[in-house]
């Protein structure tokens, strides 16, 4: 085990997400020292990575490395690797390369990824979306699609490459299915000789009664009526029950599809259940009022691993959550040095958003609610402005401008040929 | 095989690189049908590349998919798939997907990859740079080495993974080289704790008497000191002659190096030698005056593939004689279509530039010599003007404005967990 201690307490953070970064920070000036520790060296701006997965983002453009983020914050280091155990005992935890790391407080944020409800033979025909290789993957699968589509000889064949579905109606399910058919509609045309882009069918799949159920009613409507003027068939009412490299049963029926992606279920990072701790059904850490474990108040869970209820209803997996959970944690460890106990935890829910596609979203702040052109530009600007470092935001915007006047997505490069 | 001739000739090009796509545009208003095979969906700026490889730029800052450029040329077609056999005598073309495609004229252009003189076991651990992928590879393994440098506990481990070197002293390795010393003394500046990247040992090793044997000697030694003064050390003279995990020997020594790329030789796409000609000692097909197919005029094969002299010389692999045969075999199929004998290829050599680093370059334009910052800004002009593409240029610039007053390189991304 690493001895780095020299009396100073040691803060984990494991994860770099935005609970793990916003604890970090939190930090910058208490008498600690903080590692951060992460499997991947970068921090990501998770509500654009439906752009890198539909080519209008490249990887850079929503993703800093955390060195460089925190290379001022002189308390805190930043350690590649992946925790795989938790000591709560011994408080060490133990990394993927056989090191432990010794810690006085820890701090849980390593998050969730899909979950498919008990299949987990759906995950290869129908990715999900949570990290920068999961968006490489569903761009190289839309793309390759249309190539396929153009160099089939049969009918039945075109149309099932032309032929694409989103399970899960969901901020993410919305945002894929209208940015899809924004693809084969306006992007695409002119580019093939065999067939029309245009003739693809983008189908977004809701087994609840209604699209973006978070949202109230009136938005979900109108959040149906944008997809459906973007080109997208919405289905509700009805749940997938099979998937196949070939299609998806809906219902009693099986429909032709050769590109499903997940946007449905949402499972907790394994780490939980390494924790000394009750998961919920999701595995998801259920926590005291002030996110540390019972009985243990010197580990944290924050962000969407953490289970908390707050006025009868969960705190919800969404950036400005997890964001506030990891600014709390920092808080409520600073008090606990000085001796003192943190107030608990609340959620202060700004409002909801949701983009659809080219000019349409839909804004819910506090009872002030709208949809459409207005919608979007609130979205935008909200996103851009939230987004880390300011090369990202002046070439992000660059891009956005050009793609809106244009229709074109700069991004649409498949790395390695097609096996 | 596919019968799409309708009485109109048949142009195959294989490979969208430089030559295949002039020679797609040169034939733009021909009475012909052209379709450009590709492994890849896209035209790679290949000069960029290693600003891919070194984190400076993103992959699509530098690719375009091959449709959207040929997107408005009715006689073109693009086809995405691998060309796996030429059959001369019936004139098709097979497919790694068992297509034949039929040609009346076959332009092949499938250019060149890193040879390894015999030693291919040396490929796995000194990676080469001609494709994404190649780039993708490097970037990785250049940043997890100080990721490493950083976790190690040994000294010398730690020295083995601050132990870069570059084999081959030609243009990519020089730019190479003088990018990584960049990266290791300005860019990660700050960001480690247990490290200090400045102590990382940058090599440039060429086997011959000099760094970019290709420019005059005055150059030559212009660029060693450009090099030394970014903190490359450079070797000359002796032969790197073993690559394992663990480092390189050069000549009698071995050094010890994590970290070692491969810029040292080309050997030519092994379609060459599915062509009915002779090849020499790398691969490359040898053309007549006209870069056909010695007794097969209607084949002709251009690009890094070519091997042709010229006044004694040999015509250069480098991008704009690429261009020139792209163009000039594009104008020979329309003389031959005219009942007209084209006459000889000419290349016509404007100049020679290579970038080092940082405010350092070289430029050899007819007897035109100069160095350093101003042959800096030369290059960048000219590279950025040569880009494909207005939204490209634009955004490189920006990020190469805001690289070069911070030190900055966006692209510092490893995307996937290292194993």
């Amino acid at each position: 085990m690493e001895d780095t201690t020299n009396g100073v307490p040691q803060v984990i953070i494991v994860g770099g997400g935005f609970a793990g970064l916003w604890a970090t920070r939190g930090l910058a000036r208490a008498a600690v020292q903080v590692t951060l520790v992460d499997r991947r060296n970068h921090h990501l701006f998770q509500p654009l990575l439906y752009q890198v997965a539909t080519a209008g983002l490249s990887a850079p453009d929503i993703a800093a490395p955390l060195r460089h983020i925190l290379r001022r914050q002189q308390n805190a280091e930043v350690r590649l690797g992946e925790v795989t155990r938790i000591d709560a005992t011994r408080r060490v935890v133990g990394l993927a390369d056989g090191t432990e790391l010794g810690y006085d407080y820890l701090v849980v944020t390593s998050g969730a990824t899909h979950g498919y409800f008990g299949h987990d033979d759906w995950a290869v025909h129908a990715p999900g979306l949570k990290t920068l290789d999961d968006a490489f993957l569903i761009r190289r699968r839309l793309l390759i699609a249309f190539e396929r589509a153009e160099a089939a000889t049969e009918p039945a064949e075109r149309e099932a490459w032309l032929s694409f579905a989103v399970v899960g109606g969901g901020p993410t399910g919305v945002e894929l299915a209208g940015t899809m058919a924004e693809i084969a509609h306006h992007t695409l045309r002119r580019e093939f000789r065999h067939i029309d882009p245009a003739a693809a069918k983008v189908r977004l799949v809701e087994a609840g009664p209604r699209v973006l159920a978070s949202f109230p009613a009136s938005l979900s409507a109108a959040a149906q009526r944008q997809l459906e003027k973007l080109g997208v068939e919405v289905s509700t009412g009805i749940p997938v029950n099979g998937i196949t490299a070939e299609g998806y049963r809906l219902g009693e029926q099986f429909v032709p599809a050769r590109t499903v992606l997940w946007a449905a279920g949402v499972a907790a990072s394994p780490l939980g259940a390494s924790l000394p701790a009750t998961t919920d059904r999701a595995g998801r850490v259920q926590v005291e009022a002030d996110l540390s474990v019972p009985g243990h108040p010197e580990i944290f869970v924050a962000g969407d691993l953490a289970s908390l209820q707050q006025d009868g209803r969960p705190v919800p997996g969404v950036a400005p959550a997890a964001k506030q959970m990891g600014a709390y944690v920092a808080h409520a460890i600073r008090m606990r040095l000085q001796g003192r106990t943190p107030s608990a935890f609340r959620y202060r829910d700004h409002g909801n958003l949701a983009t659809i596609g080219r000019m349409a979203a839909v804004v819910d702040l506090r009872g002030w609610r709208f949809s459409g052109l207005l919608a979007w530009w609130f979205w935008l600007a909200a996103h851009v402005f939230f987004l880390i470092g300011f090369r990202n935001r002046i070439v992000v915007l660059i891009n956005w401008a050009w793609a809106y006047f244009t229709y074109q997505r700069h991004a649409r490069i498949i790395h390695d040929p097609p096996s």
